[in-house]
């Protein structure tokens, strides 16, 4: 068991968090989920000052900071939900039931149903019914212990609109103890008055909306909807290479349902990550790992879609392409707003390991967010901690429905 | 619309909820869910007193009533658990990383894990420690809008372990406002102490366990796990005749993994249900049919399983067998304590409605248990009422994760 040392020694921690068992999911670590038990962890100004074998602890520094039990429970870094599309108005949950009746996606379609009908509700909500709306799911996410979530736009497709999600979810990270960041996901989808003329919409992308959303500073990450039904791999191009010029970082949505070779392009611009990617092939992960750009998995969108096809997981492994996990929340394609659901569902229907899911959704999903504060507990790194009242760390993606957070420090505070 | 008209004139109702749409899940009422919109409801000693189109409210009754206005929300009869495991000690995460790894289920078992380190556990846990356990799990569907739980036993699998467990069942039914209905599965798995001797584990059960619940009044029901892994055929049925001697009512996990014709058993006992039935035939359902025996659909287990077969859902449609849903909630099976997942599981994974879905946890759920007295809003039923923040009813069975349950009366109480 490695014994970390004290970076402070002066006797002003912030907090001291006691008889733990710690997942730190620090790869340095020798042991599963680079765990250390009987451990204890201190705070100093938001971030982790001290971890290490409770033995260890330097008496000196303790006697005077406010200390909690763990009381022989465990912690995890805090959960990072990395891939949402948290912000939109409207149901459509009666076109699910459509569906299971037989109506099929064109008649919903013509009848102005799918993606469509929530960038209609979604223009037609103003700010303030949108930040309602996010926050009642961005709680949901909290409670299960999530620190840290992406939010993409998408479901507004014009600048006023695109810009309106931005500035929502940005409203949410200033209103909200969970770190915000956002992705500017103009090309999800093409708006109806484009129809024909997709590459007169990634112009307005490329350009007006991009130059807006940058000016505002409202966005992290840029991201693009590569698919047959979305757009081509030479428009996805375009709009990497104009975020280039605004120096942001770019994600992709690739082969989702067919191989249209995003991830290799997203790999190519040295990406953050690409997402879905259940159609992707050896080389696309060979181009992901020689990048450095992380595969998030989204196993809500494949169940919710029943799809059949897994993501090339033994290849991703082999390579070491570094997995992380996501709720993809959205209403379309996988209304779950659940992370832990999402952990089950990465093992049950994935066949990860409990230990590569909470990796996905801690160390990973930073990653995937470009993000070397946090995911991991170590000393320097962000004080973002779930408490967890579990005998095993497993047992985060084993169970379901009985909520067994305790605590959840954001920056070391309690909220 | 149908109009009801009122049952008591007098003017002491304890309660009124106005502006509420109605999802009544009466089949007599002809519209989908049995649908009542701009309706009202009226509550007189825990039942429900009247409800109907608002505007047909006779108003001298309404003038000294405790009022609660819906909000134009919806309410739904209380959501009904049908089939549990609530009840028992240890945790299978571990196990379930194991599998995960890739050991198998033999060495599993071979290391004294699978449904022996449950009995273990469980026999080894006291009153106090089962009740917290399993009150946390109730917490957890009370949540989400269920206001009567079905609890088995069948992990003590000794008589005075049974016992135990149907016990602290009782207990928590007379100590939380949710409903309680308790079956003993005795005949859930052969204890070690049996090993090789099936047969006499039966006596055992059908002799001494029985005598000592029913003389106790611990059981509501009694159920066998009728299976290649579980019980044969004839030993079912000792079971059952065991039962309908002391009068009570039989239901059988049957055809979950092979073909037994458990379910035809059930049925010839004019059984409450058979669940799990993925592998029934037509004359299992047409034996159903003809009992009145309810079909309980699993898809938790399903789900955790990862099985392919799925249960005849259009047959059963086809003989109008009445189909609840369930989450089985267990350590080895289904460790998913959300019966809001499993309607979302029934809709995407079975392929059933949301308006199916919604009938499996209301009122088929009550027809698994034999309760007449409520899975309906009906004129006379118990007031067990969930009240949610959702425009349409299949938001029920479409989302997971922002809870939408805004109040629920059980017997006309909030608690
Ligand atoms: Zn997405
Ligand atoms: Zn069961």
């Amino acid at each position: 068991m490695t014994t970390l040392t004290a970076t402070d020694n002066s006797n002003d921690w912030d907090l001291l968090i006691t008889d733990a068992n710690i997942a730190t999911m620090d790869s340095n670590i020798d042991a599963p989920y680079g765990a250390i038990e009987n451990a204890a962890l201190a705070v100093k100004d938001g971030h982790i000052a001290w971890l290490g074998k409770q033995s260890d602890l330097p008496t000196f520094d303790v006697l005077a900071t406010p200390t909690v039990s763990a009381k022989g429970q465990w912690l995890t870094p805090g959960l990072i939900d990395c891939h949402t599309h948290l912000v939109f108005a409207g149901s459509r949950a009666e076109e699910f039931e459509q569906r299971l009746q037989g109506v099929s996606y064109e008649q919903i379609a013509a009848q102005g149903g799918g993606i469509a009908s929530t960038v209609r509700a979604t223009r037609e909500a103003d700010h303030e019914a949108l930040f309602v709306l996010a926050k009642d799911r961005l709680n949901a996410l909290y409670a299960e212990g999530v620190t840290t979530i992406e939010i993409k736009s998408g479901y507004g497709l014009d600048c006023e609109n695109e810009v309106k999600i931005l500035e929502v979810a940005r409203l949410l990270g200033e209103n909200h103890p969970v770190d915000v960041k956002t992705t500017f996901l103009g090309a999800h989808a093409l708006p109806p008055e484009y129809k024909g003329r997709s590459d007169e919409y990634i112009d307005l992308v490329c350009n007006e909306m991009l130059d807006q959303i940058v000016a505002a500073n409202l966005a992290d990450a840029v991201d693009v909807f590569c698919e047959n039904v979305g757009f081509s791999n030479e428009q996805t191009r375009r709009v990497f290479t104009a975020a280039k010029k605004h120096s942001l970082p770019v994600k992709c949505h690739a082969e989702q349902l067919s191989n249209q070779h995003g991830t290799e392009l997203v790999a190519e611009f040295k990406g953050l990550s690409a997402d879905h990617i259940e159609h992707l092939d050896e080389a696309g992960v060979k181009a992901m790992a020689a990048a450095g750009t992380v595969a998030v998995l989204l196993p809500g969108a494949f169940y919710f879609l029943r799809e059949t096809k897994q993501p090339p997981i033994e290849l991703l492994k082999q390579y070491n392409v570094p997995m992380a996990i996501s709720t993809d929340f959205n209403p379309g394609t996988s209304p779950l707003c659940s992370l832990q659901l999402m952990m089950n569902m990465g093992c049950t229907l994935f066949r990860l390991t409990p230990e590569e899911t909470l990796a996905g959704v801690t160390c990973n999903g930073a990653k995937a967010l470009g993000l070397k504060d946090r995911g991991e507990l170590k000393i320097g790194l962000r004080a973002d901690i779930a408490h967890w009242q579990i005998s095993h760390p497993a047992q985060l993606s084993y169970q379901l429905g009985v909520n067994k957070l305790l605590n959840l420090w954001i920056l070391g505070r309690l909220n």
